[in-house]
């Protein structure tokens, strides 16, 4: 197997400090990838006004996967960093499966009553690449009593194709087998008819996959009320940045959310970064939990077909969350170097 | 004040039973209103094929407020009573405001650990008549590889104020005096944007309401880890549909959830439902609980500006559902009697 090429986007905030993290357990299981750091985010915003270079752009199509930080600061607008370059890469690259793994952990405690760790264990497959997130849409007469907004959800039948068949592989490969679909069929009939036309056709493909359908709200409540019915749950876009929220909520919140933007094809390097933010409050402390962005790398690494490194990180996560005495102060390093220890 | 004419939309399964109570408690604070019943829903259709004959919709017309229990059966497609009677109802009437209060009521018990009864109070303002819900939108090459669909999502600046302006009224009545603005502004830069900047001249007329913005993913995940936070929340027609489901899980599920969807101006009468289902599985056995369907009249009374009715309606539920013992059956009729009484 050929060197693997990590390009490295630490971000703003924590996002360096739990970055370093990730890597060095990449480094600890795969000694020998190759590194590039790339310095994008509100540093590079604020000295040039650009977020994504071309050039960069360019230069980060040749890696296998990049792993992010987190981008954001309180000195740059809203929407700028998000869409010029975590949106921009997902469109760039082809990111069509948002891979958001939710799992209650030993040593986390969900804020549901009586929800021990192991019941839950889900997988969200969100598409990526299509729905209300392509831009589409418009503003007329802006600022007077006339003025409209509009935005244009498009869905492909290769885009929704691909990425339901990506979620049942999935399901496929896992214990229970189950997969539901989550849309609003009942309201957006156009979309939604295609979302559970495609979905039925590729069901055909996959006779061991059990199947549900679920409109988004009554998803949204079952998500509260009984996360633990899901297995594998495939939706779009938007309903998807909704679904895995609740779903990091039930499971603890964004702490240990580890999340994949990926090419599945490997046609175009895929992203890998935590839920979280660059939380500007806590930064340059070292006092960051790294677990979401090692998962994370956990997630790139089995994305590279490195399937037992991926399972010994994610693994020694767990045994060190599990470890954690409640109350005792967290060291970002430490937590890195226990983590990297067990994994390697 | 003239006689109050409410039209009675029992329809299916359980409705025709937590209907009934509701309107046994609105006799019983009310006399004198005047009722029409309509057989609409599953058994109008299956007879007729038809879910909402326009000389219905022309005699609702007439009516000061609409009493409607719940529709759906399984013999009826699914979608088809939803967009022909409950949709239409919206539109038709212009019912902009979406009305649904989550309460934790002494009695009731929250799926999240340490919540506690009246921790939780909120009242989501849903857009009722713009957003994804329009209909626009089409499918183009429908089962062909090359199948696009779209879903339009329409707002105006008309549409966008009047219902903020609904929600800062109503946040200026409660006493907290809190309004939080819930829309995907990052990604849905031209909806987002006019939703923002509306709400922010709104504001200017309540200078005693204090106002927040977040994300729809965020609060989504706020709404489980901290509810107690809301007071009045202002949202699109999509995402109230999602919180506000979100909203009813995290205070014990449906079986409090109210709704309206009001036209305030009284141009148009305005439906008043329970959130749950026809739940075709209970039906007819005299076992629903119609708490929901009688805070629902309690929020028709308040319509009417019937306040002091509705407040001893909604007090009158509290302490029948606070009064139960845990594992007791249930009699639909019961409950009714019961809160009637105490109401009267
Ligand atoms: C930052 C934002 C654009 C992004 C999204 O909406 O997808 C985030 O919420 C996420 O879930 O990755
Ligand atoms: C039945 C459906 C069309 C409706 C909606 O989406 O508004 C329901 O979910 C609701 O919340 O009233």
């Amino acid at each position: 197997m050929s060197v693997a090429r990590i390009a490295v986007v630490a971000g703003d905030g924590i996002g360096t400090e739990v970055t370093a993290e990730a890597r060095k357990v990449i480094e600890a299981v795969l000694p020998g990838a190759a590194y590039t750091e790339y310095d994008l985010g509100a540093r590079l915003y604020r000295r040039t006004g650009e977020v994504l270079p071309p050039s960069v752009q360019e230069e980060l199509a040749g890696h296998d996967a990049i792993l992010l930080g987190a981008i954001g600061d309180p000195s740059v607008p809203p929407g700028v960093l998000e869409r010029g370059l975590l949106l921009k890469l997902r469109f760039a690259f082809d990111q069509y499966v948002n891979l958001r793994p939710s799992k209650l952990w030993p040593g986390t405690t969900s804020p549901l009553a009586g929800v021990k760790p192991g019941e839950i264990d889900m997988v969200v497959v969100r598409e990526g690449t299509e729905g209300l997130y392509v831009g589409a849409g418009g503003v007329l007469h802006q600022d007077t009593p006339a003025e409209i907004a509009t935005e244009e959800s498009l869905n492909t039948r290769h885009g929704v194709e691909r990425v339901v068949r990506d979620a049942f592989a999935r399901a496929q490969r896992r214990e229970r087998r189950h997969l539901t679909l989550v849309h609003k069929t009942n309201v957006l009939t156009k979309a939604g008819s295609l979302w559970a036309r495609t979905f039925a056709a590729v069901a055909a493909e996959f006779p061991e996959v059990t199947t549900e359908y679920q409109h988004v709200d009554a998803a949204s409540m079952f998500m509260v009320s009984n996360p633990q019915r899901y297995d594998v749950v495939v939706t779009d876009n938007l309903f998807g940045d909704i679904l895995t929220d609740i779903a990091a909520a039930v499971t603890g919140g964004i702490g240990m959310a580890a999340s994949g933007s990926v090419n599945p094809e490997r046609a175009y390097p895929s992203t890998f970064e935590p839920v979280h933010g660059s939380a500007p409050d806590i930064a340059g402390q070292g006092i960051a939990d790294p677990a979401a962005a090692i998962l994370s790398a956990s997630l790139l690494l089995e994305h590279l077909g490195r399937d037992d490194e991926a399972r010994r990180v994610s693994e020694a996560v767990a045994a060190e969350v599990a470890s954690r005495t409640p109350g005792t102060p967290l060291r970002t390093a430490d937590v890195g170097d226990r983590v990297a220890g067990a994994a390697a």
